[in-house]
C-alpha cells in the first residue's frame, strides 16, 4: 500500500518537532554559556538527535516523516535568509566602501581559488567523487562565505561594534554574503547539471546577478507602494502573511529563473528593508524565524554520517585529512583577506580573523551539494566540519587579539 | 519508484503555501469589510483554491503534498487552541458563574440531543452512512460548540463587552469550548472505533476530564516553576520555543492518553496562563497563529465537495434538506439557551442569538468526524454548511437585537 504510507500520524510528527526545537535550543544555550555561537549548539544537537545516534529526527527525503522535515527545514531556510535580508542596510554597505569591497573580494577569491585548486589538482583520499570539476566548485564555493550573524554577534559581545575594524568586517561579510548567493546560484546551476563551461557559469552568473538586481530595482520602487495598501487592510497580522507569502513567492521565482531558492528569499528581505512597514515586518518575523530555522540547522545536522569521522575507523581518515585540509585553507584564505585593503590602517589580523567564521551561508552551500548527489557523503562530512571548526575558532581567536573592553553605557 | 513520490519540489510546496496565505488573508479581508467574520472568509477562499473549483490546494492525505499540508494544518490547529486557552481567564470562568454554566450546559445539551434523534430516528436522506449511532453522536457533538472568538469579536464591535449579557455568552461560550472539547474526546474515542456503550462513552469521558484536570492542576503548580528557569536562559526566543514545544508535547501526550491532540493544546495555553512570563509568550505565539491558523481553515474549506452543495443536482438535494435541518436544529438549540437561567434578569434573546457561532471548534469536531470516515462526504457537506450558516446569521442578528453603541473612550 503505498498511499498508506502517506497517511501520517500527527502525534509522532509533533514528537520530532519537540525533539528538534528543545535540543536545539538546550545545545545553543550550553553552547551561548561557553561563549561560543548557539548555532553550533544547534548543530551538535542535530548531530546527537539524527540517524548517527539517537535517530529520532528523520531527515532522508525519501522517508514520509522525513520529507515534512525537509520541507519545514526549506521553508526555515528561506524566512531566516528573509530576515538576513532584512537586516541588510544597503545604504549602510555603500558607505563602507573600497575597504570592505577589497576585503570581501580577496576574502571569496582566495578560499575558492585555493579550495578549487586543492580539490581539482592535489592527490586526496576522499573517495566516491563523482565529476571531480564540479565537486571542485562546490568545495569552493563553501570556503567562501562569511557569516555575519556571528562576526557582528561576537563584536557586539566584545563592545567593539564602533572600531573602524568591524565597521570594515561587516560590511565585508555583507558583501560576502551577496557573493555567496551568487556563487550559489553557479554552483546550483551545476548541481543541476549544467555543464561546467565558462559559458555555462558566466550564464547562471548573469542570471544570478540579473535576477538580483532586477527583483531589487524593480521591488524597492513596486512594493513599498504596494505595502501601504496592504497596511491599510484590517485583518489581523496582513503585513507578516503578505511578507512572508511574497518572501516565498520570490524564493519560488528565483528557482525557476534557474537561480538558486535563497536568493529570492534574500532579496524579498532586502526589498522589504526599504517598506514604510518595515519594524512591524521585521518585529513579527522574529517568532517565526524562532521556530523554523532551528528546523535546518538541526536538520543538517542530524545528515551527518559520525562514523565519517570516526578516527579509529580506517575509512574514516580520508575525510579527516580532506577536513583538516580545508580548514587550513579557509583559515589561511580569510585571514589573506585582512591584508586586502593596504591603503586603510587598520589591525589587519583583527579584520582577517573577523572574516573566518563560515556559519550558516557555508552550512546552506554544503546542504544544496549533498542533496544534489554531488558532495559524497565523505566529502560533506568533510566540508560541515570545516565550517564547524571556522565558526568555532573565530570568536576565542577575536577576544584574544581584540580584548574585551566594555563600551560607555548608552 | 515509490520513493521518488516523496522527494517533494520544494518551489511547489512555496507555491501551495502562498495560495493559502494569499487567498485567507483576502477573503478574509472582504469579509471583513462586509462586517462578517474573517474565519469565514478563509473557509470560502478554501472552498475555491480547493478540489471542487481551481484545484490548486491538495488536502488528500494520500497526495505527498497533501500529506504536508494535512499536518501543518494539525499544527495550526494546536497552536490555534494553544492561543485561545492562553486567552482563557480560568478565575474569570468561575467568576462570571452559575448563570453562565447554566446556559452553557443547556447550549450543549438541547442541540446535541436535538442533533442525536434527529440522526437516529427521523428518516432522512442522506446516504453512505455507516453505523448510524457514532454518526448521530458525532453530529450531536458538532452541534454544541459555541466560537468564543466570534462571539467576543462581535461584541467587542458593538461596543457591548462589558454588559451582563455579553459577560454571561463570553463565559459560557469558554465553557463550552471546555464542554465541547470533552465531548469531542469521546467522539474521537468513538471515531477510533471504541464500541458506543454507555460504560464506554463515561470511560472516555472519564479520561478527557482526568487528563484536562490533572495537566491543569499538576501543570499549573509546575510548570510556572520550570518557566522561571526557562526565562533565565539567554538564547533568543527561548520562552516562545520551549512554550510551543510544550503545546506540541501536551497534545501528543492527550493523543496517546485517549483523548484528543486539541484537548492536550487547549490544557497547555490554560496552564501556560498561569506563567509569570505569560504576556511575552502571547504577544510572540500570536504571529505563529497568523500563518499556521490559515492553512488549516483553508484546508478545511478545500476538502468540501461543492457539487453536495449544488441544488439543481438530484443527488445533492439530500445533503442540503440534512443541512437546513441540522440549522434550524443548531439555532433554536442555542437560542434556548437564553432561557436557562431563569433567576438572571437578562435580555434572553441577545444571549440566545450570541451562542449560536459555531465557529471554529465545529469545523474542528466536522473535519475529524470527516477524516475517520464517520461523517461521509454528503454529511460533512451537510455540517459544514451548518457550521458557515450559523456563524453568518449571528453577527447581523447581535447587531440588530444589541444595537450599536459606542462605549466611551479610554
Amino acid at each position: 500500500m503505498p498511499e498508506a504510507a502517506h497517511i501520517l500520524d500527527v502525534g509522532h510528527f509533533f514528537f520530532i518537532l519537540i525533539v528538534i526545537l528543545l535540543a536545539a535550543k538546550l545545545a545553543g544555550e550550553l553552547f551561548e554559556r561557553i561563549g561560543q555561537p548557539p548555532v553550533l549548539g544547534e548543530l551538535i544537537a542535530g548531530v546527537i538527535v539524527g540517524g548517527s545516534v539517537l535517530g529520532l529526527v528523520p531527515v532522508d527525503p525519501a522517508d514520509p516523516y522525513g520529507s515534512i522535515v525537509h520541507i519545514m527545514a526549506e521553508v526555515g531556510v528561506a524566512i531566516l535568509l528573509f530576515e538576513i535580508g532584512l537586516e541588510t542596510d544597503l545604504r549602510e554597505m555603500f558607505r563602507v566602501g573600497p575597504a570592505s569591497l577589497a576585503v570581501a573580494v580577496v576574502g571569496v577569491v582566495v578560499p575558492f581559488g585555493l579550495g578549487y585548486a586543492y580539490w581539482a589538482y592535489a592527490p586526496h583520499p576522499a573517495a566516491g567523487l563523482g565529476d571531480l570539476t564540479t565537486a571542485a566548485i562546490f568545495v569552493g564555493a563553501t570556503l567562501t562565505a562569511t557569516s555575519v550573524g556571528i562576526t557582528a554577534r561576537v563584536l557586539s559581545d566584545l563592545g567593539r561594534l564602533a572600531t573602524p575594524e568591524a565597521r570594515i568586517i561587516i560590511g565585508a561579510a555583507v558583501i560576502d554574503d551577496v557573493l555567496g548567493l551568487v556563487i550559489l546560484s553557479v554552483v546550483s546551476g551545476v548541481a543541476a547539471g549544467a555543464a561546467v563551461t565558462v559559458l555555462g557559469v558566466l550564464r547562471t552568473l548573469a542570471v544570478a546577478v540579473g535576477f538580483l538586481v532586477v527583483a531589487v530595482l524593480v521591488g524597492r520602487f513596486l512594493v513599498p507602494k504596494l505595502f501601504d495598501v496592504v497596511v491599510r487592510m484590517r485583518v489581523r497580522y496582513v503585513l507578516l502573511v503578505f511578507a512572508v507569502a511574497f518572501a516565498l513567492g520570490l524564493s519560488a521565482l528565483a528557482s525557476v529563473a534557474g537561480s538558486a531558492l535563497i536568493i529570492g528569499a534574500f532579496a524579498a528581505g532586502i526589498i522589504l528593508s526599504g517598506t514604510n512597514q518595515f519594524d512591524t515586518i521585521e518585529h513579527e518575523v522574529r517568532p517565526l524565524v524562532a521556530i523554523f530555522a532551528p528546523i535546518f540547522f538541526v536538520s543538517v545536522g542530524a545528515s551527518v554520517d559520525l562514523r565519517l569521522l570516526n578516527p579509529t575507523l580506517p575509512s574514516s581518515r580520508g575525510t579527516l585529512v580532506v577536513a583538516g585540509a580545508l580548514v587550513v585553507i579557509a583559515i589561511v584564505g580569510k585571514v589573506a583577506a585582512g591584508w586586502a585593503a593596504p591603503w586603510v590602517r587598520m589591525r589587519r589580523l583583527v579584520v582577517g580573523v573577523g572574516m573566518v567564521p563560515r556559519g550558516e551561508v557555508g552550512l546552506i552551500f554544503a546542504d544544496i551539494g549533498r542533496r544534489s548527489g554531488v558532495l559524497s557523503p565523505e566529502v560533506f562530512g568533510a566540508v560541515l566540519l570545516m565550517v564547524m571548526v571556522t565558526t568555532f575558532v573565530a570568536p576565542p581567536g577575536l577576544k584574544a587579539l581584540f580584548g574585551r573592553r566594555e563600551e560607555p553605557a548608552g
